[in-house]
C-alpha cells in the first residue's frame, strides 16, 4: 500500500504552486503537530499539511485533492477526543488546517449575530461578542485552543448547553467548501427560514465528512448581569433530578449549569490535588454544582437561590449545601467540578465514556454502570460526573495497575451494552471520529446506518471528505492514490 | 394522462384488503376534505385517501404505494398555507391521513419529554403536557386543528418561537415511515446525542418529501407562573428594535412574544371589526405587543415591565404604551394582534408574503416594500405585521378591486426581489409546499438546489414522497402509474 513518492511529490508541488511554499508544512512537524490527536492515541503521517489563508484557497486545495483522488482531513484546534481531526491512515490524506482563516468578518450587536471564520479560537469569538456587549454562550474546557469550525463540525456542547443548547442551536448560517471544491455560501442571519431542507443542520455534527466549514454566522445573547452558584451534597441522583426540577420551575431558563460530581471522584481528587478546598464535607455520595444567571439587575438571585436550597434542605432533597457569596468562593465551587477531570488525568490511565440518556433513566443507568466495573476488575474506580441537566454523564473508569487490556475492553463493552438497554447514546457530545466508528456500527440500527451512508454518498460520492470518520470507509470510495 | 380505472381499482382493492374498508375514503369527500387545501386554492382529486390506524398500517400503505409506483401525500390537519398536504396532480396520488394516529404514547413530566403520534392535534399535546404540570410551548393560530406531525414536517413557528424556538428546537426524536415502507425508529429522549448525522433534523421541515413522520418525542418546559403584557406605540421599526434589545437585556429569555402591528392595518381593522377596543390611540405608525413570562413566582413582572416601558418612554423610544393589569385587558391587547389577520380575511383578496430577514435589515426591508406596492397598484393596502422578535414579517397586501392579476403578480415579484436584495427568506415559517416551488428555484443558489435534490434522491430515489412539493417533480421520478 506504500504509495509512490512521485505521487506525493506531484501533489505537494501542485499545492506549493497554488498557495505558495509557506502554506505547506512538511517533515516531522506534519506528523507531530497535525498528524497526532490531542490524546496522543492516533499518530499518522499526513500526505501533506496545508494552511490556506482564505475560503478560496480551501476550495482550491479541495479541488486539487479531488483531482488527485486523495482524502481530505479538516483540522481546527485539534482538541477533539475521538481522533476526528487527524488522518485515519498513513501517507494518504491531506490535512487542511483552518487556523489561518481566523477573521471575525462581521458583528451585528443589535441584531444579535456574529460572522466568524472557522479558524477563530472559541475564546476569541466569546471576546469579540463581549467587546460589543453581547454573549456568545458556548463554553468548553478547550475554549482557549479549540476553533469554532471544529466546535460546529462536532456539535460541541459544554457547560452552558442546558441554557443555550449545543453548537447546533447557535448556528444561523454556514459557509462550506463542498467535496468537489465548490463553495456553498449558506451564511445567513435568519432566525426563521423554511425554504427547503436545512442543509446547515446536516453539516453541523457531521465531523467534516460532508464538507469543510469555512465560516459561520452565530447567535449572540444578552450578557447575564448576575450569577449565583451553589454546591449541594445529595444522597442519590434521584434527589439531584428532583432538585433540578425545582430549580427549573423556579428559575426556568436562568439555570445555566447543573453539573454532577461523584463523591468517590471528589474524595480521590482531594488526595491528589492539595489545592482543593473542602467547601463541604466529602462524605456524601453525590454533589451537584448549580449556576443560575440572569440579565435582570433587579433580581436578587443569591436570595432566590438560597431560598430554594433551604426549601430543598427542609424537604430532605439535599443533605448539605453551600452558596458562593464571593467570586472567589464561586471559583472554589467550580474547582471541584474541574478537579475531577484533573485528578483523573494525574491518576493515570482511564477509560472515558461520554454517554447520555433520558433524564429519568440516569439513576438506573449510573447504578448499573457502577455495579459492572468492580465485577470485571477490582480496584478500578468508576467515576460519574458531568452535565446532568442535559442527561449527559461522563462515566470514566480510573484503571488499576493490574487491570488487563481485555478487562478494560470488557468494561467498555458492558458500559455501552447497558447504555443501549436504557436507550441512551454512546457519544453525547464528543462525536464519533475514528475512535467510535466500529462502536457506531454496533449500536445504530441498520436503517439508520444505511440512511447515513446514503446521505454521505449523495454529498461526497468519492468518499474523500475525512475518510474513515463517523462511517466506515467503503471499498471503492477511497480515491485513486489510496487505491 | 387520464389513468386507467383498472389501475385505480386495483390499488383501492389492495388497500381495502390490507386495512379494511373503513380505512378508505372515496367519492366526493376524498376531494372535498382531503384534496382541497385550507385556503381553497388547490383542489385535486386523490387517487385514494387512506386513514391508517397505526404506524404499521402507514408502513403497509407506503409499501403498497411503492409497489404500485404511486405518489404519497402525507396529511395532518391540512391547515398549511402552501398546499403541501394535498396532491399536486389529479388522480395520481394517494393521500395518507395521519388523523387516526392520535395517541399520547408516553409522558415523562420529570424528564421533560412527551411522545405523541403524528395525528395528535397540537392543542391536545399542549393539554396533555399541562395535565402533568408541564408546558409544550408551540403556539399557533391553527393549534385547535393542526396536527403535531404536520407542525414538525413544516417546522412550524408561531407566537412563542422567540423564547422556545420553532418546532425544530422542540423535537428530540422521530419515528418515520421511509419511502420504501420501512419504519425508522428514531424516537429518543436525549438532549445530547452526537452519533453521526442528525437525521431527524433532515426530516424536520422537509414537508413529507423524505418520509412520513408517525410519532415524535418532544421537549417539555416549566409552566410560566406569571405573565405580563403591554402594547406600545412607536414611530418606527428602528424604535421597535431598540425596545426589543432593552427588553431582552432586562428579561433575557423571559421575553416570550414581540409582535409587530402596522398602524395602517389596525386602523383598517377598527373599521371592519366593531368589537375591537381602542386600548391606545390609533394614530401611530407602528405598534408592538410584548409578552413576558416567568416561572418565578417571586418576580413582580408587571412592575419590571412597567419600569422598562417608562424608561423607554422617557428616552423617546416609545410614543405611547399601555400595560395590561387584568387578564381581560391582556386579551384586548392580543385581540389587536389577531384583528389584523381577521380584518384582512373579511376585507377580501390579499397577497400574503411570509418573509424574514436579519433583525437589523427589517426597517429597510419594510420601507422598501411599502414603497413598491402603491407604485404598482394604487389603492392596494400593504400591511406588515408578525413576529418581529424573530425577524419574521408577514407582509400582506390587501388588494383593491381594480388591481389586476398581472399587477398582483408584479407586486409579489418585487416583494421577493427586495427580500433577496436584503438576504432575507421568501418563506420564514410557512414552508414551500407546491405554492412556492417555482419561487424557490428562482431564489436559491444552484448549489443549494443541487444539494437538496441529491438528498432527495438519496432518501427517496423513486420520487414518490409528496411529489411536486418543495423540489420540482423530476421527469422519470414520478412512478409507474403516472408515467
Amino acid at each position: 500500500m506504500r504509495r509512490t513518492s512521485s505521487d506525493e511529490r506531484s501533489f505537494a508541488a501542485a499545492a506549493r504552486q497554488l498557495l505558495g511554499p509557506d502554506s505547506l508544512v512538511e517533515g516531522a512537524a506534519a506528523t507531530e503537530i497535525y498528524g497526532t490527536d490531542w490524546r496522543g492515541v492516533y499518530v499518522r503521517e499526513p500526505l501533506a499539511v496545508a494552511r490556506p489563508r482564505s475560503t478560496q484557497e480551501v476550495a482550491t486545495l479541495v479541488r486539487l485533492c479531488a483531482s488527485h483522488g486523495v482524502g481530505v482531513v479538516p483540522q481546527g484546534g485539534n482538541t477533539g477526543l475521538c481522533g476526528g481531526a487527524v488522518p485515519a491512515s498513513d501517507r494518504s490524506e491531506v490535512v487542511i488546517s483552518l487556523a489561518r482563516l481566523n477573521k471575525v468578518r462581521n458583528i451585528d450587536a443589535l441584531g444579535g449575530t456574529i460572522t466568524v471564520e472557522a479558524g477563530c479560537v472559541l475564546q476569541r469569538v466569546q471576546e469579540a461578542a463581549a467587546e460589543q456587549g453581547r454573549l456568545f454562550p458556548l463554553r468548553l474546557g478547550a475554549e482557549g485552543s479549540c476553533q469554532i469550525g471544529g466546535c460546529i463540525a462536532t456539535n460541541a456542547g459544554g457547560m452552558n448547553a442546558l441554557r443555550y443548547g449545543t453548537a447546533r442551536q447557535l448556528v444561523l448560517g454556514l459557509e462550506v467548501v463542498l467535496p468537489d471544491g465548490r463553495i456553498w455560501n449558506g451564511l445567513r442571519s435568519l432566525h426563521k427560514d423554511n425554504t427547503g431542507y436545512d442543509l446547515k443542520q446536516l453539516m453541523i455534527g457531521s465531523e467534516g465528512t460532508l464538507g469543510i466549514i469555512t465560516a459561520a454566522t452565530l447567535r449572540l445573547f444578552p450578557i447575564p448581569q448576575r450569577r449565583s452558584h451553589c454546591l449541594a451534597a445529595l444522597a442519590s441522583i434521584e434527589d439531584a433530578l428532583a432538585l433540578l426540577a425545582r430549580l427549573q420551575a423556579a428559575f426556568d431558563a436562568q439555570v445555566m449549569s447543573f453539573e454532577l460530581m461523584d463523591g468517590e471522584g471528589l474524595r480521590a481528587a482531594e488526595r491528589i490535588l492539595p489545592q482543593m478546598r473542602r467547601v463541604l464535607p466529602l462524605s456524601h455520595p453525590w454533589y451537584v454544582l448549580v449556576e443560575v444567571a440572569t440579565a435582570s439587575v433587579q433580581l436578587d438571585l443569591d436570595d432566590m437561590l438560597a431560598m430554594e436550597m433551604a426549601d430543598a434542605s427542609v424537604d430532605g432533597i439535599i443533605a448539605d449545601g453551600v452558596l458562593a457569596t464571593t467570586i472567589s468562593q464561586a471559583r472554589d465551587l467550580w474547582f471541584w467540578r474541574e478537579a475531577i477531570v484533573e485528578a483523573e488525568r494525574r491518576n493515570g490511565p482511564s477509560l472515558k465514556h461520554d454517554i447520555s440518556a433520558a433524564l429519568t433513566a440516569i439513576p438506573a443507568l449510573v447504578r448499573e454502570l457502577k455495579k459492572v466495573v468492580p465485577a470485571i476488575s477490582q480496584g478500578t474506580r468508576p467515576v460519574a460526573f458531568g452535565h446532568l441537566g442535559d442527561g449527559n454523564i461522563h462515566f470514566n473508569v480510573w484503571l488499576s495497575k493490574d487491570c488487563t487490556g481485555s478487562q478494560a475492553a470488557k468494561i467498555s463493552e458492558q458500559v455501552y451494552a447497558i447504555v443501549g438497554q436504557l436507550h441512551g447514546s454512546v457519544s453525547a457530545e464528543h462525536g464519533i471520529g475514528q475512535h467510535k466508528v466500529d462502536l457506531l456500527r454496533q449500536v445504530k440500527s441498520p436503517i439508520e446506518l444505511e440512511l447515513m451512508a446514503r446521505v454521505k454518498s449523495a454529498i461526497d460520492p468519492s468518499g474523500l471528505m475525512n475518510p474513515g470518520k463517523v462511517l466506515r470507509r467503503e471499498a471503492g470510495a477511497r480515491g485513486r492514490m489510496a487505491g
